[in-house]
Formats: structure tokens, C-alpha cells, sequence
């Protein structure tokens, strides 16, 4: 089948198993990918792409579930991309997450995407590009991209959203706790879910003394408290939701859509760098670095040479040709 | 300062305060560091690289203290690098864990390293790589690295040892967990921490039998179970982990070795993409896909030419040439 005509049904006719079929063309690499993304992005850019973050138990899911379910009854099309980083080795997707979506089974307006890693080391954040970009090229919008904990790859992933929501439970903020930094920074809004449990006051009070040292000026993340479970505070979460995407059509914006299109590049370079690492030729490069006749370091300047970053090492280049 | 003469002082005659220097200009890209690497690489492959990972609260810091303890027993040098990725923004390391280290102050048989991401995204992997080739250059044996929790980026970094200790506590195993699967796949040993709380029996068979489904013939990773606060258990632990040592002179350590070499190189490699995307002369590129003139997956193509693994690119790539 023809990439490009596969391409304009999905897009343009709203052929949802033809945009399925091309996810999964994306999703597993098959011949054409990189076509299929190339023309699906002078058609995207439109939708707002919206992070959903928080750790295991804090109900991110449940959430997601919800604003999906309030999105739809304002008529939007909603597109959701889950991503399961926690498992590199298995490719297992959570399944508790599918089963939640299921509320949505059969409405033609939400299309629900899980994802594992599928032992991609690395490749996560270059695979929920090229799906958020065609289901963005496919006029959903928003898409939401729900991610599980704030490690190093759901950062990368975060980081190519327009708006990132963390969530967070009443209690949230007690003893040490490594990840506060890293969720502060990361936040454009913050939820406190589970807001029916004690202790809420004393997590907004935390959170928001946190915030005010907050150094972005023009947009202080703003505090939603939610239930989840029953839909409570929702339709407020939303509403902050589209606050953030008109400040967001400022400068800041262009600011962020700079950093997303590096962090695309770079994601989709680390991938093209794997797979080189792959081919056979590269056999005796490697041998050579694991018997130690050659250090890993120089062994990437000569499969990436080009202009270095002030590292010092113009002699050795010149001496060193590459194989 | 000549650097060569440097890691020779640094390495060849115990230098504390050489190395020190040595491993600030490794951490911080300083002039002619990839110099210093290529001197070191050579000298480095001896030690035996010992991964320490778990969950925040696991007790994994306290662990590490204690094994240390006993390593100096027995008149090992050790060298600890803790790393903490959950900050990638702040470049803050986890006070507590240099606190509990400070048992070793003064001891010149023990060498300890905290590390933060210091916003370098995905840079940590490349970064630790770099510190313990120095390390273990410096007769340092074992290197201890130790992680919190299994994200991504703790499993690259983890993927560069010899062997993996995963730290859990009685109770593990209870519920949903999505880390389940992973923390399965990395670990070489398995060790019950806070084993004087209830529930210990249970968290043993839980692990026993999922571990039963491990197809890596030869080695069933052993169950240890410890109560690092009173050292006790800590000695077993490490007869385990000579024991997997001498299991990995085998053909397996030679895998293992040749991942470990690949995985530095990809570090290496996604360390000057990085940097390449920073060059002036970029800016015009990233605007052009920013404005959805270029994508990204072409972009990528550009900057890294190369045979291409089967992506149905060729037709393509002819026709736009490099910039």
C-alpha cells in the first residue's frame, strides 16, 4: 500500500482504521515511516499538546479518564497517547489504563494509543513524537499524553507538550522526597487529586510556597483540586487547561516550540545513532573498543564527526582518520 | 595544566586530590576531558562495577554505607559514585545520601562521588560512564554506582555494570506495580532490605517464583535478605556478588562487556549531538522545522547521514541534499 494515499485517508477523511494502520507504521518502524511523518507534519501543529504526570497511585489515569470524558462533552476531539516507560524490557503496556479508557469504546471522537517501550532503550520519546504528530495532523486536539512518574525518559517526553499537568495527592510534600524539585519544575498546572482525603490544605500550602520562588515570570502554575473518581473539579482543571494555551500563543510559546523541535530532533538522532550502532560494519569498531585498544569516546567522534563543542580534542582528530 | 601528566600523578601514585580534579574536568566537559578519557580507557577494565538500585525508601543509601564498611573489612579500595537523576533540573544530589557516607571520611581506601544531572539531559549515562572509567583506571575495585529508583535513564545507567543489586523491602510484590517487570529483567541479585519487618517470607516467594521465569540459563539471581541498619546480612551479600563476578568471566560477561562498550558509545554519540544542536549555524535549521517547513526526521537525516536501516529513505535522501 501506498504511504501518502493511506496518509490522506486517514488524515483528511477521518478513517480511523487508516490512522491506526498508520501509528502502527510509525510505532514499529515499517518500511515508510519516516515518509508518512514527513507529511504529516506541515499538517500538525495545531493542537494542543497536554502532558499528564504524576506518580504511580496518584490517580493520573483516572484523571485523564475524566478530562477525556469532559472534553468530549464539549465536543472536542480527543486523542490519547499513554505512555508505559516503567517496563523497557517486557513491552508490556499497563493494562489497568486500557481498561479505564474503555469508558470511551465507541466513540468515534476519543482515539486512545497505549504504549510500551518495547526495549527501545532511549526510543520512547521519538516514537510519542511521530504518534502525537499524526494524530495531531488527523485533527484531534487536544492531545493528551499521560506518562507514569517524572524519571529521566517522561521528562524527555514531557518536555514536548505545550502544557504539562502534575498530579499529585493530599499528603504529597512530606519528609524528603527526590523528585520535588524536578515536579515543581516541570509543572505548568498542578492537581491535587484524592482531594477527598484529609490533608489537602497543608499539600496546597507546601506546593504553593514552593511555586512562588518559581522564576517563570507572566504564569504561575495554578493549584486544581480534583476527584477524580467522581469528576469533581474537572471542568476547573480544563478551564486552567485553555488559560495556559492562550499564554501560551505568546513569546513564551515560541520559546517552548523551539525546545520541543530540538527535543524532536535530538530523540529522532539518538534513534538514528542506535540503529547505525546496529550494522554489521560497526563489528570490529566495537571489538576494538571492548579489548580497549580504543575509548568509546573517540570511537563516537568518528562515527559523528563535525565541529566540537570547545572539548579540546582538534589534535587528536586530525591524527585519528576516521574508519 | 597537562592533563596526561595529571591522570598519571592521579592514577599512577593515589593522588586523591588529582583524581578529584581529574573527575571535575570528566563532570564538567572542561578543556581536553576527552583527552584525559582516552588515557584512562586503557588503563581501566579491572574493577568489578557493582549497580545498587530500588525504590526511594528501600534503604538502598544505607545498604551501599554497609557494604562499603564490610569491603574495607577485607582491604578493598572502594569507590562509590551515587547518582541522582530525579533532580534534572535543580542539579541538586540527594543531601541525605552524602550525609550517611560520611562513615568513610578520612578512610583514603574509600572514594566517593554524588552526582546530579545538572540539567544535561540524558547526558547522565555518558557522565557516569566517564567518571568510573577514571575510577577503575585509579585501581578503585569495586566501583559501586548507585540509583534511585528504575527509570530510563537509571537503567542506562545501570546497563553499564557487571552486576545489578535491586534493593526491596518486605511488602514488595503487593499489588499493581508497574516497575515490577523491569526490576526483574535488571537484577543479578535481589536483596530483602528492613528484613526484621513482617511479611519478609512472603516478599521471598513472591520474588522466588517470578524470578523462576528468568531465562538467563546459568545464573538465578540469589535472594539476600539484610538489615542494613545493623549490617547484618551485608556479608552474605557480598560473597554473592564475588560469586557473580567469577560466574561472569564466562562467555556471558563477554556479552555483557560488548553491551556495556555499546551502550557508552551511544552515550558518548548522544552527548555530541547535543552539543551539535547548540552550534549557531543550527538556528536556521530548527526554524525551519519549527515553522513546519523541515520535520524532524528529516532534519535528523541531514545531520547524521548514513546508511539507513531499512526505512525506505533512499529515494528520499537523494533528493534533498545536506545543508
Amino acid at each position: 500500500m501506498e504511504p501518502s494515499h493511506t496518509l490522506e485517508l486517514a488524515l483528511g477523511h477521518g478513517d480511523r482504521r487508516a490512522l491506526a494502520r498508520l501509528l502502527r507504521v510509525v510505532e514499529d518502524r515499517r518500511h515508510g515511516w519516516r515518509d508518512v511523518l514527513a507529511q504529516a507534519w506541515p499538517a500538525a501543529g495545531s493542537a494542543q499538546l497536554v502532558g499528564v504526570t504524576g506518580a504511580p497511585g496518584s490517580g493520573k489515569s483516572t484523571l485523564a479518564n475524566a478530562m477525556v470524558t469532559a472534553w468530549r462533552a464539549v465536543d472536542r476531539a480527543v486523542a490519547v497517547v499513554a505512555v508505559d516507560p516503567s517496563s523497557p524490557f517486557t513491552g508490556g503496556a499497563l493494562l489497568g489504563d486500557r481498561i479505564r479508557m474503555q469508558d470511551h469504546v465507541g466513540d468515534t471522537g476519543v482515539f486512545i494509543r497505549s504504549m510500551s517501550s518495547r526495549g527501545r532503550l532511549g526510543g520512547l520519546a521519538d516514537t510519542t513524537a511521530g504518534l502525537v504528530t499524526l494524530l495531531d495532523a488527523a485533527s484531534y486536539d487536544p492531545v493528551l499524553i499521560e506518562t507514569v512518574g517524572v524519571g529521566q525518559s517522561e521528562v524527555d517526553v514531557i518536555d514536548q507538550t505545550d502544557t504539562v499537568i502534575v498530579v499529585v495527592t493530599p499528603g504529597w510534600g512530606d519528609g524528603v522526597q527526590a523528585d520535588k524539585a524536578g515536579i515543581l519544575e516541570i509543572g505548568d498546572v498542578f492537581v491535587i487529586n484524592k482531594a477527598d482525603r484529609p490533608q489537602v490544605a497543608e499539600t496546597r500550602n507546601t506546593l504553593a510556597a514552593m511555586l512562588e520562588m518559581s522564576t517563570d515570570a507572566g504564569w504561575v502554575p495554578p493549584i486544581v483540586e480534583t476527584v477524580a473518581t467522581d469528576h469533581s473539579g474537572v471542568e476547573e482543571l480544563l478551564d486552567v487547561v485553555d488559560r495556559h494555551r492562550r499564554h501560551s500563543k505568546g513569546p513564551n510559546g515560541r520559546v517552548r516550540q523551539s525546545r520541543r523541535v530540538r527535543s524532536y530532533i535530538e530523540a529522532a538522532i539518538s534513534d538514528r545513532m542506535r540503529d547505525r550502532l546496529e550494522q554489521p560494519d560497526l563489528g570490529d569498531l566495537l571489538e576494538q573498543v571492548r579489548t580497549r585498544r580504543l575509548d568509546p569516546w573517540t570511537a563516537a567522534e568518528r562515527l559523528v564527526p563535525g565541529p566540537d563543542a570547545g572539548s579540546g580534542d582538534e589534535s587528536r582528530r586530525a591524527s585519528h582518520p576516521p574508519t
